[in-house]
């Protein structure tokens, strides 16, 4: 029994007697849906993710009946992931360091995961403890953003909403370059560091001529018909 | 005549002679998808656009066989809005003030129209004359980068790459904030015009606790079901 399993059979409504067929059927389930997430974002069709998981729409939307709840248990794991993420990055002796490398880290767990990258910049109230966890996360970020300003590293008038906004920032840049050009998130991440920061820096090479080309060319917003 | 019909004339490979009612038609299926485009970025429905001109869905593919050719109908106009912003920012005697400007305006534009959002970091190869506006707008504003590097005030390792990175950054903010909390796209351009420049100054203020309550509770992502 792995972690992962553990966490689903805990946060299963039906608790253990949940007959073994159905455990299966649930778990087919969070896995179809952690992949279509990662894929298509969380508002991903709920019928591809029924044939994915090879069930049909209404098992699924009896197991989950709201999409926050189906979101919190494909999702919790990466909300582990970030937590955990967040204390180490508060464990660094340096908190500039603390704060760049959380920065970083976060912006490379964005690159193919769409799911989790709307999961840090939006709320889930029907969501309960998955909810309480993105906002222990949050509380936990604004500490480190805290001691970054009181080493004199993090500019003064930085927010803790500058935090959602490169998410987003660094979303769009994702969303349009994913796997085409793979240096254009970390180039623009070391852009608003300095920013951040007001110490300038070299920069990771932009995309070259051919990896633009493709993005410009390959990109296809989802479609919904012909 | 307005200019926007002498174009939709001029564009119009059935020239004029098309019928009073077919041309009619035409207008309105562009001006759907003027606004449907603007809403829900390139890849919305046709049948959304169809319905929203009142129209069906084979008269409108008679009419654009392509996205392409229906997009180019739909954002010419922007493109040469955008052509001419481009001009007016090479006409600026001060070469970074051009440059500043010319981004602040292009990202304004983006609020509030995914679709030009779209078109400015994408490649329409099927859209003829539309295409050529768009490559000839992205030639000039790389001569707009030259000079503000000659005059000393553009980073010399800015590349004209990192110009669509800003737009695609830009769009997830938008995407993200859009009506909710109306300077965080202000706001990520000034970081990144400070970045650009090495240049510090004043940022606009950050958005309130109440606007990114409202963008994390009220954002929802393209739903397809459910």
């Amino acid at each position: 029994v792995t972690t992962r399993d553990t966490a689903v059979a805990r946060e299963d409504p039906a608790g253990p007697s949940l007959r073994a067929d159905a455990r299966r059927n649930r778990e087919r389930i969070v896995e179809a849906a952690r992949a279509v997430f990662a894929e298509q974002g969380l508002g991903a069709s709920l019928n591809e993710v029924a044939r994915r998981a090879g069930v049909g729409l209404a098992t699924l939307l009896r197991r989950f009946p709201s999409r926050d709840q189906l979101v919190a248990a494909a999702l919790g794991d990466r909300m582990g992931e970030f937590g955990a993420l967040v204390e180490r990055a508060l464990d660094d002796p340096d908190p500039w360091h603390g704060f760049s490398w959380l920065v970083e880290q976060v912006c490379a767990m964005q690159a193919g995961d769409r799911g989790f990258t709307e999961v840090l910049t939006q709320a889930f109230p029907g969501a309960g403890e998955f909810e309480e966890l993105r906002e222990q996360a949050y509380r936990r970020v604004v500490e480190l953003f805290d001691r970054a300003k009181a080493a004199g590293r993090l500019r003064p008038d930085f927010s803790p909403h500058d935090f959602p906004m490169l998410l987003m920032a660094n979303a769009g840049v994702v969303t349009a370059t994913a796997g085409l050009a793979p240096t254009t998130s970390p180039r623009l991440l070391a852009y608003l560091l300095q920013a951040f920061s007001t110490e300038a820096g070299p920069l990771p090479p932009p995309p070259t001529f051919e990896q633009m080309t493709e993005v410009l060319l390959r990109f296809e917003p989802p479609r919904r018909d012909g």
